[in-house]
């Protein structure tokens, strides 16, 4: 039986790399713990020691301000020691492998590395030398790694949809937009499956849906009329601006004209479907301004709950 | 009635945007807690947990390391935890809206923006944002928009003035140089006059001083040898590199001849003016560096105060 | 007699500009507080508060992630608040004399500056004007200073050799590769005589060595045969990439064949040598994989004992 690399010699959390192949117990002790913290950060005083002394390492080899600085603060929430490295300044770039640098800060004592790679599974790769170099106290926190996975924003996704509807076993989950290329919607679809969601279809064009979808459980749609109906969640992905001048796509309004969630699709869901987006949202292109101001929209508790979520799972990694 | 956006309904400060507007008691409150932060700052240990477990953001869409620099240490002295955002990397610069940027920090639980942009009333269009959303605990702080005002400096200016000549009230005021692109100067201006200074002189070339300058109470000299006449306080400008390769001077050593602070012209003003200057200094340009190293010089005491008077701002805005 | 510039009136350690002219009880006592602090990296919690409500001011005139990070992390877990300038993008780019940036932040209430500077010297320049102005409380640590020196790179190398061999007394020592540009180089040269290593070996081509070797007390080896023979510690040095396509050598390859350590040329040394690098390092350069890898490498151990050597350093310089 090939072991879970997330997983260590006992089965407990040891680095978070994808929603992909960790069990179910362990998705809702995060949640349940991410819970405790959302109450934590609406106090006057919104810290707390669980992590003093320890030194997290944001390495972001691909720059993203909106993710680090989410990182960041869940890490001084907790009261550590927070490290950012230029990464595109850095040894890195003046030839150094990316293990000798991975050395260099384990040999710092390093408690946590927070990566952002443009290239799929440069985490694991870290995770696994870190195995193999015995640094079994050294966790690595996936920020997002190529089109692979962002497990931490599919975490605060489910967060986010069991805290407005309760469970997942009954639940219509649409995911909508450019999903060959997101790694947000992989991670959704891997934990809303392992939750137990009945349906999750993915809405798009032909030339930004993956191939595996039927093989992941996810029913293909190709219009939002059909996609739509009966959905109690809505998840809009965004259109990166490099798609609509690429081949994939005609243009922006033309996508938004068939893609854009509008109210008039939005009517087509349940009325007390939620309206969900990772962010930054691309107004007017992806989704109408009057959706994502709308009443059914829960963006920006998103954004909070994904600072709870963070909190809850580098407080588990650290032994909490 | 228009309300006056930097003070909350029980006309608190809740905002500090501009010294413009700001009642005589505020600008004195914040001016006689300064005084208690500047004990603080001498002292072995110079930290106060007044702001402990806030979040103050950073969030410069014009690049001033300086400034940026003595607003963190002032968070930090009061135990916040402050976050740099480097916006112009950021999510800002992937086409998202400003106000998108600032509901996605709010949703972080942000405590207080500190806000340096380009254009005119940015600060003020997050502080608007603010109250219609119903943030009304979330405060804004400007650290210069555009040619508009740079409160903190005027502030700090305030408390050097005070130091050093105890009131306004008997005050003779030189403000000399790029009046029109200053907003230095004009938060220096509102403050002054607020406070009850009785003479306030502009001295600069034709070109660089605005044309409402006499409805705003000030005197405009367009020579040294008048302006600088009995004068107990003089207020330089920096005089921005590209404004001398422009249209609006000849040469910088031209300017240095007429405007530039010599220990001959400073002669002209009473024998104990001080002399002030925000900072960067262009030795040689505005200012000679006998008069920028000479006894009268005040300038090091502004940066001091600066400290001071930002820890002040922050902690009043805090509630403390 | 020239007083030293790194000592107070008093003889105690003032500033750390170089290790040359550093007396041996002071590069002993260093190396013993050093010693205190790998002890509490290794704890649960990492952090000590002897520079608590201190300001420490990264000042990188030349960029340096993995040294910066270095200090940082030594800064931190001494509890003080660390504040990075990004000089590249500060006031001096505006124009602004390094020394009046200097003044400015010593206004802030710096209480030690970490400098890197591409100019040799410019440390001992800023400590001079600290002097000069009466600031006997502000303390500065040279972070590499051009060709010049980095003595917290020669103070962890030293602690290295201790470790490893417990006295330098009977020790010979070789290092190997660009001497004339490193700074490491003469750092670690200066200490290891006043320290007492009875044999020192400069190994490299003729165009990287410095002419005032044999007036240092070093021997000049060009090859790497005579160099290793019986050698204790093998002290190997960064190429710099800029070299390699520069007239002062002919090819990276030619290079690695000629001087770079590989396991044959190793077994020329004593058996139980030690194999130093400052890092980052050119694997197939100057050193082969499987040195760098191998159990004669302490490569790692250095980069361990730095984070304590630097917080030895400044824990000192803060008076504790």
């Amino acid at each position: 039986m090939l072991l879970n690399p997330q997983l260590n010699a006992h089965g407990a959390l040891t680095h978070l790399l994808s929603t992909e192949g960790l069990p179910k117990d362990i998705l809702l002790r995060i949640l349940d713990t991410a819970a405790a913290f959302v109450g934590i950060t609406d106090r006057e005083v919104k810290k707390v020691p669980l992590l003093r002394g320890k030194s997290v390492f944001n390495l972001f080899f691909e720059n993203s301000t909106r993710t680090r600085t989410t990182f960041e603060i869940a890490a001084k929430r907790l009261s550590a020691d927070v490290l950012n490295l230029d990464i595109s300044r850095s040894s890195t770039a003046k030839g150094e492998t990316l293990l000798d640098t991975i050395d260099n800060l384990c040999a710092m004592h390093a408690d946590m590395f927070v990566v952002r790679h443009a290239a799929s599974g440069a985490p694991y790769l870290i995770a696994e030398h870190l195995k193999r170099i015995g640094k079994h106290d050294i966790h690595v926190v996936n920020a997002g790694d190529g089109r692979h996975a962002h497990p931490t924003q599919g975490l605060l996704d489910m967060y986010t949809i069991r805290h407005f509807k309760q469970d997942f076993e009954r639940l219509t989950v649409a995911i909508i937009g450019d999903i060959l290329h997101s790694r947000v919607a992989r991670s959704d679809i891997h934990a809303l499956t392992t939750l137990g969601t009945p349906e999750i279809r993915a809405i798009g064009p032909q030339t930004l849906l993956p191939t595996q979808l039927a093989q992941m459980g996810v029913k293909v749609c190709h219009n939002m009329q059909e996609g739509l109906q009966g959905c109690d969640v809505i998840i809009m992905l965004r259109l990166q601006n490099e798609r609509m001048n690429g081949a994939l796509l005609p243009s922006a309004s033309e996508y938004f004209k068939y893609y854009g969630l509008t109210p008039e699709k939005l009517a087509l869901a349940k009325p007390d479907a939620i309206v969900m987006h990772p962010g930054p949202m691309n107004r007017g292109v992806e989704i109408d301004s009057e959706v994502a101001d709308g009443p059914q929209a829960v963006i920006l508790d998103q954004v909070t709950f994904g600072i709870a979520v963070r909190m809850a799972v580098m407080s588990i990694l650290a032994g909490n």
